[in-house]
């Protein structure tokens, strides 16, 4: 293969581990997702040990967790009985995946934790002397700093997904390109 | 103490570990922000080092880290000579300084190698033969998808920045509760 070719096909494939890291999963998925998204036609587990250079129960593994994530599929080659796959390539359906099965449950975790512990507090001052009612005011108003962050959070992410479909990308840039002109006047 | 404030005491430390742990950096940090938040008054390192219960060197080591990130500030309290810290009890302060510092600089270097693989793409065609400008179109097509992606995230955190205060809660409230009865209607 040619060598830009090679390159730019190494180039994504990092990226998109590096990607998949940094949203904590490992890298190897990031590597088979991105092996997957640059190649035209479905690849066999054999092609993408091959490629990834990673073990076949790593692979396996790692292919597993990126069908559960909708980030990539299975797909019948005619003539062909080994399995082959394909990658999700709308990244906003990926992403949309991933927020509303994880980000959101983990921000209702965070959430239902932070009321419980106002709910306690609240119960508990009756029957705290002086100082620790002190303690406890102090301990209820830094809750309240946590809720404001993580309730931001929940509807910022309630939008993302009821919105349906990809950000509307022309209407940020327009929004951007008004500030930055106005930074500059 | 009382057991019901020791419980939310311990309960904000881990969710605070669990939040830095998330964003990358290491549950050490979010214990010994935690820590700090939830205390009224500056503590020192010896108290630190008791109340996370980890070593001299990793306490000193995560506190940098903090300090870094503007997380933690030292305090001069008058007549000890110890070092005191308190917390950066703003959490969007938290967050713009970690937007500013380390996001806008990760998404910048990935849309500078997705430049570069679309300009090295562009620049071999010439030399490719039928079927290799077939695969470079398909990379090419590919690099722009993860570019709008990257590029609408860099957007997006800009338009965080330029805001210089935390995001209008109350509008993403009402934003969120209009769509929310249309759905219902």
């Amino acid at each position: 293969m040619d060598k830009t070719l090679e390159a730019v096909h190494e180039s994504m494939i990092n990226g998109l581990g590096q990607l998949t890291d940094f949203f904590g999963f490992s890298p190897v998925m990031g590597h088979l997702y991105g092996a997957l998204l640059m190649s035209p036609e479905p690849l066999s587990l054999d092609e993408l040990e091959e490629i990834v250079g990673r073990s076949k129960a790593s692979v396996s593994m790692n292919m597993r967790a990126l069908e559960r994530w909708g980030m990539v599929r299975e797909v019948w080659v005619k003539g062909d009985r080994r399995k082959y796959y394909e990658a999700e390539s709308d990244l906003w359906t990926v992403v949309r995946t991933i927020v509303e099965s994880r980000e959101r449950r983990e921000v209702g975790v965070a959430l239902a934790v932070l009321d419980e512990n106002t709910r306690k507090l609240e119960e508990a001052k009756a029957r705290l002397n002086e100082e620790e009612r002190k303690l406890a005011e102090y301990y209820l108003a830094r809750v309240k700093d946590v809720q404001a962050f993580f309730e931001f959070a929940a509807i910022a992410m309630e939008l993302f997904l009821q919105r349906g479909g990809p950000p509307r990308l022309e209407e940020i840039v327009a929004a951007y390109d008004s500030t930055g002109r106005e930074a500059e006047e």
